[in-house]
This record gives C-alpha cells, structure tokens and sequence, in this order.
C-alpha cells in the first residue's frame, strides 16, 4: 500500500468540494499553487468558463484529471428524453476527449423524473433496463474516441432519484454484460484500463459487506477511479453533507488497502459536498484541509 | 397474490406510526374500533402504560401482535455493554412471549456509539461480528421459550448508526450460518417458522437488485414479518420523512407478489415515522389513510 503520509502527490480534488467558493479558473490555479496534481471537474464547472480555456489552464498548469464529472442519466420516460440523454453522453465524452480525462464518470440517473419530485413510474426494473441500454450505447460511441466510462455505484439512498446502480455487485456484472472481454478503451487487447469500469467513491459503498470481494473482483482494469470523503453521524442531509476524511466513521485506509491490493495506483479523489460546513469555509483552508488529510487519515 | 382491496383483515399498524399521537392504550382501542387485527408495539410504548396492561387489552381487544420492536443493539465496546445488550435482549424476548408476539424483530445495531455520534470504532468488520454473536446467544434463549427473532435489514444509510446488517443476502447468510436447519422456534422439526428469520420492510430492501431473488431464498420459513411505507422523493430526514403507501416510488404490490410467491401469508405491516406530515396530523385521520392505502396500493 502507497505511503500517502509525506507527500500528496496521489491528492485530486473533485471541482464539486470547493464549486461553492470558486470558479473552475481559480481552482486550478489555487490547486497548481498548492501542488496538487489533478482535479476532477464537472461538466457545468467546465461550461462557466469555457471548455477550451479549461483545456488551456489544464496544460499551462500541468494538471490532469483524475476522471470528469459526469455522464448518465440515461432512464427516460419518452423516446425524445431517451434521444436526449444519449446526445448529451456523447458531448460529455467528446469534452472529456478534450481535457484529457482518464475516464468519464457515469451517474447513471435513477426513476425518470424523480429527480425533480415526480416519478414518471415505478418500475426500477425498467430503469435498469434503460440504464444497460444507455451505456451499451455511450460505450460504443466513447470507444470510438478512446474514451473509458466508469459506472459510479451510488449508495441506495440515490436510487430512486440519482443512479439505480446501487452495489459493486451489480455494476461490475454490467460491465462484464457489456464488456465481457475487459478491452482496452480503444478495443486493445491488453490494454491496462479497460473500457468499461468503475468508480469507487468510498461515500457510496463503505457499508457493502461484499465490497472487499468485489474489489478483488473488479481488479486494476475496471477500477478507474477512486473517491474519498467521510460519512458523518448524523448525517443531516441526504446530499449535501458529506464529511472531510477523518471526520466520520470510514475506515478509508482499508477500503484504499482493497484498491491498491487490486491493482489500483491512481489518485485518491476527494468529492465533499457539504452545505452547512465546508462550502461555508474559505476555500483555501478547505484544500489545505484536504491535504492535510490526505497524508494522515486517507 | 391475496386481494387486499376489499377489506383489511391483514392490515397491521406498527405502533411508531401513530406514536405522536396516543400512547399505546388508546392506539389499541383505536385500532380495534376500525376492525384493525393487529398490531406491533415498541417496547418503549409498552413501558409506558405497562406490560400487564398491554397485554390484558391485547387479549380483551382481541388484537394480535404482528411483530415486537424491538431486539437488537449488539455491537459494543466494552465486555460490560456487550453483557448489557444480551440481558435486554432476553427481557425484549420475554415480553415478546408476555404479548403472543409471533416473533421479536432485531434492529442489529451499527458502530457502539455512533448513534450518539461519536463512534467507538470504525471496524464494521468487528460490529458485523458482534452482530453474529449477539444473535447467536439470543436465539439460544429465544428457542427455550419458542420465541422467533426476525433479522431486519436495514437500509444502508443506517449501516453507522442503526443497523450494520443492510441486505436480504447478509440477512439470510446470517440465519444460514446460525440455524442452517430452518428449525422451528421451539426446535421442532418442520415447523411453519424458522426460529430465525427475517422482517422484509420495503422501505429498507425496496433498492437491492437481488431483493427477488433473495425473497425466494428466505422462503416461508424465514420471511416472518413484511412492513410497507414509502420512500418519498425528495426525502428530507434520513430517519423520519417515511411516505404513506402510494405517495412514493416503492412498487409494494410487486414486492407484496414476490412475498407471497415465497409463502408469506401474513400482516401487511405499516410503520411511518413522519415527523413533518403523519406524525402532525389527528390520528384518526393516520389509521384511516393506513387503511384506504392498504386497500389501494398495497
């Protein structure tokens, strides 16, 4: 297992921990100041600034990505939202092209329309059935353009509204639907990512009993991303509080001991998003919280 | 599949939903007014007016008892806690069997302290453990006084706190490991009920891919109890914002079909804890709304 204690060189921070405090602009710089490596933006980060001159400060700075924030949603009600969602998937792998992203994270969308308050139906069967359907055809697209997808699990508390992939389990026996074969992202036999995996955020499936086995099952081809962050108690919002590493009760180094055991040597992303606490705070000491974390609890 | 729009004969309410309201006495008298058969009382609401007297209006009422909440809360920290949670366990079984319950249902407990907020550890490992242990000497007791313990899988956001058992699969590869013979609650050989089961709540496994497969599994023997509610979207309060059936996106009757298709045959279980809605309005008007719903859309 890495030594993360001297140095945080294996440190991304996702856009999303500091969206609150500033522009993408003045995170890359205040993260290229802190010698932080790679970040992970979203897509409507990306969008307020202009994707080219996200492209641009990215290379001046010589910071990567650890992953871009995010593609899915893809159950739909009608073919014309269905229509929508596939259109939408194949820019968001176009700009991850562009940025030079590892992989593009999916948060494959859960019950349509419940997002918004108003299920359009029940039926998380169909959902999961649209959401197969959905990749099998952003894979194709994004296979074209080398681009990995990455299937994030969300914890069962987004099913209804946020991705009706719930368990490593059950993403991992998507990609081996969709992917038999662990191929390359450019169809390259021997490639070392495969183009189809998963992101493992530790907020989402710190409490599967089945994770370590799963894990080991996912192996370094399909984990593409890791995430980190802590879940606190209580925990007073279903979305927006989450808690800095060490502040709740994740065993981080041991689900990082599984990743690494499986191969995994990528960064260690930080995602908190966090209305009533870290979103308040001044954004430097947000990062120079994370730094510090980084190197003592993660 | 039994036909529940015509009456409610397997209608019962699950104290909790009505425990803003009244105190355990007048829930009684107001279930048995509206033809409700059934109830399961909390322990604390039986405390309240009395094990006797809950048991004497039981029997001049003639409603029965579809489950008892609640047993559990294994985990501990210390041998004193540990020694502490297994005497209230067999005081919960006894007034289990004061009541005629049909079994004792078992909360299993999460990290020792979290539900304070200051968890004692973070080794879900460890609570997974104690969890085994702490059933497997309960059971040992609840077996001399033929008194069932039905395992709850909790909904995962409640692995820290609450339960550290999350899945119909955990469930039942716990009652596999603990009594691999599905023997009866008094030892006895083919007996309806397996000694140990478990309480199927919708609101808790509604998100498991496998929950259907996992149903099947458990079969008549272990599926002693099944509790509906809904989970509503948004959903504000990670413990009380439950919905009433048909105000979410739960598919009920088709989790009620897999139940029965498995052999279950008993209450349809209602248990909302709603601080913002149910829980503020008169409860005359909660019992009546329970029974339109269990007609409509359970």
């Amino acid at each position: 297992m890495r030594n993360f204690s001297t140095d945080h060189r294996w440190l991304s921070i996702n856009t999303a921990t500091v969206r609150a405090q500033w522009p993408l602009d003045r995170i890359i710089t205040e993260c290229a100041q802190r010698g932080i490596r790679a970040i992970s933006p979203w897509r409507d980060q990306v969008a307020a600034i202009g994707l080219e001159r996200a492209a641009t400060l990215l290379r001046d700075t010589g910071i990567e990505l650890s992953g871009y924030c995010r593609g899915g949603m893809f159950p739909a009600a009608t073919p014309e939202s269905r229509t929508a969602a596939l259109s939408d998937n194949r820019r968001a792998v176009d700009e991850a092209k562009t940025l030079n992203a590892p992989c593009l994270v999916l948060v494959v969308g859960g019950l349509p329309g419940a997002l918004a308050g108003h299920a359009e139906h029940r039926d998380l069967a169909r959902a999961r059935a649209d959401v197969h359907d959905g990749i099998a055809a952003t894979l194709e697209y994004a296979r074209s353009v080398g681009m990995p997808l990455a299937i994030e699990p969300l914890h069962p508390m987004y099913a209804a509204d946020r991705a009706c992939v719930n368990t490593m389990e059950q993403a991992l026996d998507l990609c081996d639907a969709l992917d038999p074969a662990r191929s390359g992202a450019l169809g390259v036999e021997g490639s070392e990512r495969a183009a189809l995996g998963v992101a493992v955020d530790v907020y989402h499936v710190w409490w599967d009993p089945k994770l370590q086995a799963q894990i080991a099952r996912a192996g370094a081809k399909r984990l593409l991303a890791f995430h980190v962050c802590d879940w606190l108690t209580p925990t007073r919002d279903l979305l927006n509080d989450r808690g800095m590493m060490g502040d709740g009760v994740i065993d981080i180094p041991r689900i990082r001991s599984w990743v690494e055991a499986a191969g995994f040597a990528g960064y260690s992303e930080v995602e908190i998003f966090s209305a009533q606490d870290w979103w308040t705070r001044p954004g430097s000491e947000v990062l120079d919280t994370c730094i510090a974390r980084h190197r003592s609890v993660v």
